[in-house]
């Protein structure tokens, strides 16, 4: 295995075996509950990394994206959920995908989308399954379940055999620190999607998928009865955001970003390396949580973190370490050329900025690349 | 042409008469104060953007990577500046290129990193010139002016040739809303290096170079006396955050996110697009200015923006649109499927978050690749 200290810095770095602790702690919960669980690939974008989490290589899996899609598909996924509310330009990209035999659901909200679908399938002559987004707590799109015109889009798609279920996501359960208000928000997604659910049965339109998700209801929920999936994606990897919500311990974040020290200024208490904003992204996700920890958490190559050591401040290509505000902890005797590892706050964001993974297997080191772009 | 409104969005779109006007107009004023510029590639890192702006096709480049250092050299670039402080760990990389006849200069701060250049060119036999990075305003890297160490360094350096000059960023312009603090931060930026220069002389060292910048004291330096040369990189396309600076106008900002409208939510006064912090970037830099932009303006198809709507809040593929707080005005009556183009706050940022741009030139709409990464 070549020594990881000897690559080209900053470069991401995937830990395989805490990421397959994070993968089977969901399954088997979910297995618990009895409901399937359908991985976001959003987060990680790797063939590789559902390889090696999932023994499925067909999926379920969900899509943030038609560049993930068109790539999945390529490498042999068949059941495709893309949870983005469509934009009717993008239908002759769902349509191929589907035409070649696999399934690509799309998602909206509106009647004016429903009735594009409508009549792209009408013209293209390839059905496209559709999932109709519900709000469960106001934090970005779907149809609140009271809304009326959630019956008339879903009788609509159902009369044309396109009606394929509902989707919803507990956004609100990022702002839940404790327990209690987590397990709150993973029941209130439950029982939304239930009681929409039961709403189109009086009305004679069948839900065969029932799809809740987001990472901390997912880990949260107790009870998922009349759920028929679970969608979750920052969990294979975990990040500061996730550990600050109490769904993981800091031990188990799979992703960091590997940096060297470039310059060492302890007359202002700072020491520099080569991971700036570009590296490590600008996601400031820890900053509304109890405890801010700056652009990421700085860690000794073997992972272990350094006391209250986080990156306080970053440009383009520099990332300035410093103490916490108060912190009665030393400076850590790193000196030019000194590699550390930098939990990130958001591993979405920061796993963006990279064109892939290093992943130490075996005796090897490997490359497993990723998909971005749109 | 392809009609713009046909493409799979988020795409970027660059304005190539804006940038040119954006070029030119720098280029103006430090061809009035008699000194050369030396952009900095790390905003749009394409060499077409490079040859569209600039004729000659050889250099001079400020890099922040050494990916760009080995694609401008590779696309015959032969001055090149990589100014970030050296990891010895790449100095390989940079021997690699200064051997093939082209000059890669490096920068540094300390005694370490010059004895690791000179133990490195004394083994490797290639020389690489160096550049003593100095700091002007507490904000980043460099050595105070009054530092010991710094004239031990560039005699250590100057005596094995290697000693190429000094290099500055007044990194702090970047808070200064006002004019006669901007001046005054490019008058501080060049009265340093000039007091170091002299300070170097005296000691029997020559600068060669003597390099300054940064977008807003570029702009706004009125004398550039004793000064070789001016680093300046997001001018070219400008941004928000140089717009609240009064670097530029909203009309001057060359780059913007085309994003497709897929919901409508009137009754929380929201219009979501396509354009989440995937493609915007989670950079907030207007935050901390007068007008906080939230993660972008939004405009119309022709770039004229509407009235007080914004980003205001971003998922990983979501962009929610909705009036600045306290705004008189009416949400536009954008449906699903409307195209907007969106300014971002950064363009650095905004730009790195994509592979290339769509640029419209004569009757065709062409794609520019960026080199991303490391």
């Amino acid at each position: 295995m070549p020594a990881l200290n000897a690559l080209t810095t900053p470069y991401l770095l995937l830990d395989p075996n805490k990421m397959l602790h994070n993968s089977e702690r969901l399954q088997r919960h979910l297995d618990g509950l009895g409901v399937m669980l359908r991985p976001h690939v959003k987060t990680a974008k790797s063939v590789d990394v559902m390889r090696y989490c999932f023994a499925d290589a067909k999926g379920p899996i969900t899509v943030s994206t038609l560049k993930e899609a068109d790539y999945f598909a390529e490498h042999g996924y068949t059941d495709i959920t893309y949870a983005v509310g469509i934009d009717p330009d993008k239908l002759p990209r769902v349509a191929r995908l589907n035409r070649s035999g696999i399934t690509v659901r799309v998602l909206l909200d509106s009647l004016v989308q429903a009735q594009a679908v409508i009549d792209f399938v009408a013209r293209d002559g390839v059905a496209i399954p559709v999932l109709l987004e519900i709000d469960c707590d106001g934090e970005r799109a779907g149809l609140r379940p009271d809304d009326p015109q959630l019956l008339e889009i879903a009788c609509l798609l159902d009369d044309k055999q396109l009606f394929a279920g509902i989707l919803l996501h507990a956004g609100g359960s990022y702002h839940c620190p404790d327990r209690a208000a987590k397990e709150a928000a993973a029941e209130h997604e439950r029982a939304t999607a239930v009681a929409v659910k039961e709403r189109l049965a009086l009305a004679g339109v069948l839900c065969p998928i029932v799809s809740v998700g987001s990472t901390p209801t997912a880990h949260f929920a107790r009870d998922l009865t009349g759920i028929t999936e679970v969608r979750a994606g920052v969990y294979l990897f975990q990040d500061l955001v996730m550990a600050g919500l109490h769904v993981c311990e800091l031990e188990d974040i799979a992703l960091s970003v590997v940096a060297t020290v470039i310059g060492v200024r302890p007359e202002q208490g700072w020491i520099i390396t080569d991971a700036g904003w570009m590296a490590l992204s600008r996601d400031r996700g820890t900053a509304e949580q109890e405890l801010d920890q700056g652009y990421g958490v700085v860690c000794d190559m073997a992972g272990t973190p350094y006391p209250d050591l986080i990156v306080s401040r970053t440009s383009q290509e520099h990332g300035t370490l410093a103490l916490r505000k108060g912190s009665s902890a030393q400076l850590p005797p790193l000196t030019i050329g000194s590699k550390v590892r930098i939990l990130p706050n958001h591993a979405c964001a920061t796993a963006s900025q990279f064109s892939g993974y290093l992943v130490p297997l075996e005796q090897d080191l490997v490359f497993w690349p990723r998909v971005n772009g749109w």
